[in-house]
């Protein structure tokens, strides 16, 4: 496999790069004009390391502030500057664990955080705080060779949907990817090790924990001590499902390596009309709800997790789970063996000498009973025998977590000729991330 | 309930007691005729201890020799003699532990046990040599009154094919009946006991054991510990199945004391029609193999277990499984919620860092291969999708112990309409081992 002609289309070029520095230092000059004298901005993010992907150059800005001032304090005159240098500029507040402030300028997208200034070592304020070390550390540490492999890094697995540490992906962070390319190496060592990785993994690039001083255990099925940080598990988000997925593809990637890793075909209608056949997939559509993307996310993946035990209580075999969303849509797709289960259930009771729990299940259940190696069953006619059925129950059931309750019962139920018109998108990430080959 | 009722229909009349005794007396003294002087002969068993069934009066005779005898040598003693009392009675030669003589005289059966003199506590060379002293022991301790109670107890067993320690049924030994009777005093009682048994449970009526010496893990769901000695488990044989519908049934019992738990009513062809509509069942019917009862009984129980492990593995529903088995034919009776399975299967894989096994697992089955919770797993079509196509399978592969093996292959598949027709008890039977209400 050719690399450079990986990087020939992931690397932004030097125009790129330089156009996305300058907005950054005139964006900061304008800034300070504003902003107190003891205060300064710094440049943080991708940008500042020189890792980011081609198109994906957008900015982050700190504003380090001395610790006198409060948290409010600290984004009032964040705020004020900004309306000051850009009285034009499009803004908006976010909102991670404290407001920050979101410019587009030039046809970027420009985050401006409040910060105090850090000391390595110093007790972080916030997850904020600790981002300006990440920048320094990286900055201090990688060698400029090594930036290419954290590119191709991150379109590995951006290209199979493990790239980004928000609670949609529950993936791989951008300062994750570093930290591994700084640790093995270059990208292909990265592959390597991952390929091997028996879980539980834990690293500690900067050797903070050694013979006298274990590793403390994150319950985490990979650990990654943050350099700045001994007491962080940098990849503590990453599902074990999602790190199962990167072993195996950089196992394959290993014993056949290929530029479809980097650039997987997309599917038509066509061809996903054809991989669907004969096999049975559902969507429950709802609106999306009005709020921040990481509360709707772990909200939409808490209804997929309980519909998913729902179903399988039911009796449903569940191949594949996969929410998805676009602006104005939030999807549950799923994917069953069949929407149809057998007449009867069989539930299986107490053993016969659990005098209380016979009677209870006896109570409960439809006679007659069989017996099973000691233990008392049940037969019923199956309640919930076709998914539809299942769904209306679900949707009655209180499964809905604060800003999906209102948009449950308008939700639409799905068949997969409409899904492949509507969203085609979520069921090619459904075979990406559920099936292998997808 | 009236217990005088049932007592009526189970207790032997006065003169069938006298009869079966005259006989065991005659047949004594003519035996000793013909055997050496220091040779005795006890009677033993149910008609000795007063506690046989109406119709069930057969005679156990041991010939109770000096320990210079070989195990042949006494044999041999005991035939000659028999041969000599009873030029013109059936004879034959049954094998236990070891062999003795079955004799029938005048409509009874009667079993000549060649056996050494025991003392209580001495050195118990056979199960034969043991039985000398449960007689003696329920001679000594029973009062006359607790003999009604035995029979109530033993019908209410056999009522329910829980009579009987052989391998066929795996349940309760006549001796044991005894010991229950007397531990708990009555029948009732013993119900009582029953219907609050929490497994495992352990008594030792003689309290061979106490504070300072527990009594021994017998890994049985059920201990009963000899009176007469003390190493042995005298409900050791007794499954956990068995138990746990005994427990079941007491309390049922307790709750609605009714004569229909010691006389159920029996099932015409009609009525197993009725029960067995929209139901599926089948039977493979092998020829009875020419050996005697409990190694027949044994090898047929584990075909059974073999077939039903085969059948769950294959992913049907088995609601039952009956042994059964006529002078001519053996059966093995299964109940299936459904004949038929999903057109594929799922097969659960290792989790995805599991490298060996992974390779392994993709080797052996056809992508693509579906994630699940940091596992693979593999979806295919069904190989084994309906039971003929299941046995057929399964008569190929070395399931059948010897007696069995060239019986197989001519093992006849008979559905429901056969097994009706030809083998009513068989599904009678089933009705009431494996479900309740039958």
């Amino acid at each position: 496999m050719d690399k450079t002609k990986v990087l020939a289309k992931i690397a932004p070029s030097r125009s790129e790069t330089a156009s996305a520095r300058k907005i950054a230092r005139d964006t900061q000059n304008s800034l300070e004009r504003h902003l107190p004298g003891n205060v300064k901005t710094a440049l943080a993010g991708s940008v500042a390391k020189g890792t980011f992907l081609e198109g994906a150059g957008d900015i982050d800005l700190f504003a380090v502030f001395p610790k006198s001032y409060t948290k409010e304090g600290m984004f009032k005159k964040l705020e004020n500057a900004a309306k000051k240098a850009f009285p034009n500029a499009p803004r908006e507040t976010g909102y991670a664990e404290h407001p920050y402030l979101r410019l587009f300028l030039g046809g970027k997208r420009i985050d401006l955080v409040p910060s105090y200034k850090m000391k390595p070592g110093g007790r972080v304020k916030s997850s904020v705080d600790r981002s300006q070390l990440h920048t320094e550390y990286i900055l201090g540490k990688m060698k400029p060779a090594q930036r290419r492999e954290v590119l191709l890094l991150k379109q590995f697995l951006k290209a199979n949907l493990l790239y980004g540490a928000e609670i949609k992906r529950k993936g791989f962070s951008g300062y994750l990817c570093e930290l591994l390319v700084l640790h093995y190496g270059d990208f292909e060592k990265v592959m390597e090790a991952a390929s091997e990785w028996k879980l539980p993994v834990a690293l500690d690039p900067e050797k903070h924990y050694g013979p006298s001083r274990a590793i403390p255990d994150f319950k985490a099925p990979l650990t990654v001590i943050d350099p700045v940080d001994l007491t962080r598990n940098v990849s503590a988000v990453i599902t074990r499902d999602n790190l199962g997925r990167f072993i195996l593809l950089s196992s394959s990637y290993i014993g056949n390596p290929s530029e479809k890793y980097f650039f997987p075909a997309s599917m038509d209608r066509e061809e996903l009309r054809e991989k669907t056949e004969g096999r049975f997939f559902f969507a429950l559509c709802f609106e999306r709800p009005d709020v921040v993307d990481d509360v709707m996310w772990g909200q939409l993946w808490r209804v997929a997790g309980r519909l998913e035990s729902f179903l399988k209580k039911a009796e449903f075999v569940v191949l594949g789970v996969h929410p998805y969303a676009t602006e104005s849509s939030c999807l549950l797709l799923f994917e069953l063996r069949s929407p149809v289960l057998p007449k009867t259930q069989v539930f299986r009771g107490p053993f016969l000498d659990q005098h209380q729990h016979i009677s209870h299940f006896i109570k409960k259940h439809t006679p007659p009973f069989f017996f099973e190696h000691g233990r008392i069953n049940a037969m019923e006619d199956r309640k919930l025998r076709d998914i539809s059925l299942a769904i209306d129950r679900f949707r009655k059931g209180k499964n809905f977590p604060s800003h999906f309750q209102h948009l449950a019962q308008k939700a639409k139920f799905f068949a997969v000729d409409s899904i492949i018109e509507d969203y085609p998108l979520a069921l090619e990430e459904h075979f990406m991330v559920n099936w292998v080959p997808r």
